[in-house]
């Protein structure tokens, strides 16, 4: 076992009251975490003309998808509506920016691989969101 | 003419040909910012019992209003709807946290205050966001 | 007194007891928000040909600026060899990143503010370093 | 190969030209994610009386290994001396942090496993300087 499950194991201790999908949470968590590398790396590498939206998107995509991982990652301040709302914001995010980034993802293999992480993370939020609709 | 203010000019020229309110983004800029430090502090001073979940909101507070702040500080990646969700989110968790803060306001002079700044923050993230359905 | 005012002052009621300066942390902390601000604005308006280490460079600028300013935040949790650590991390990173600004300056008025903002920040980390030195 | 992986190889072929270790660094940035984490959620968990100084160290631990991991993720702007300093602030602040956790790790558990992954992130920013001080 790694440390992220052993991680994940007692925030599901934590959580045990709670009526949270841990599954979905730790998918939605690990997605965050990837987008936040995705996009920090594909930013970096958007230099050139035409490039400066991508870039900017990035970077904000790389704060949200860090600050939705954190929010997540402290179970002692949950307050379902803020979280809802933050998946809604972080959802929309990545959208927006994968649909930028695949726009470059024929010059750029970065931001071919971002516009997928993001689309994954978004995939992640919203259903992360449905589970906590039923609930 | 001070720094802050001679870099919200450089950003109004950006932004000439966006319908933005630069005023009410100015204000919602230092609110942000207003919000972070206060809630960072007042994390930092929240030990004892009964106070972990106002830590925890706090901490969580920090993260969002940086992440709007420099969401408004990119505008070459300025995507309405993704920026109205965001700023719906920060509005929904600094309210949350004011809440919060209140309860121990009584005990603690940094929860007085930040509950004060938080406040601030909603109402500044609410006036934003009305200026945007307008335009 | 504004909201900042306050919260300072609240600050040096925590840190009494500890030989801090809060003349010197003051102006530190102002100085890195002013250089998380300026960095961001110039990373995101740096589009274009040969602007990418600038780019680059900035958006770390902004990261360790925003850690150093909340790590002075929190008096909690002082700790006096990595905080100069810290310190000295931070004055190496904006004195570069002004460098690298500085070489943008006639093309680009957000360059030009971002290398005083960044070598103002610097010489802030500098002085708070020598008086923590003395303590 | 995972994603995380393939952004690791799409670095490498960034950093060709650099004498950087690349696998060190891979170990450095993964230990640096899961610090952030770690720290993150034993920040979350510390409430109650005489934890208020490892909460503190925890959340400046959290700001700080994000802020190294992120610079390590940005190529284009690698400056070395910038860097060689974030590394040693970072692992002089992973270090108290583990030794405070280390104080509480016997009533818990989310302490016991903080300081380990901590330590753990010293040491591969220390190897990861001692690589580079070879270059």
């Amino acid at each position: 076992m790694n440390m992220t499950d052993q991680m994940m194991n007692m925030m599901s201790a934590d959580m045990m009251e709670m009526s949270m999908d841990m599954k979905l949470m730790q998918e939605c968590m690990e997605a965050c975490m990837a987008a936040e590398q995705a996009t920090t790396m594909c930013a970096d590498a958007a230099s050139g003309d035409n490039m400066g939206k991508m870039m900017s998107m990035c970077a904000t995509t790389a704060d949200m998808t860090n600050t939705m991982m954190r929010m997540m990652m402290r179970p002692m301040g949950y307050s379902m509506e803020p979280m809802m709302a933050m998946l809604q914001a972080t959802m929309m995010m990545t959208r927006a920016c994968a649909d930028e980034c695949m726009m470059h993802a024929e010059m750029s293999d970065h931001a071919k691989m971002c516009a997928e992480v993001c689309m994954n993370c978004a995939s992640a939020c919203e259903a992360m969101m449905a589970s906590m609709k039923m609930a």
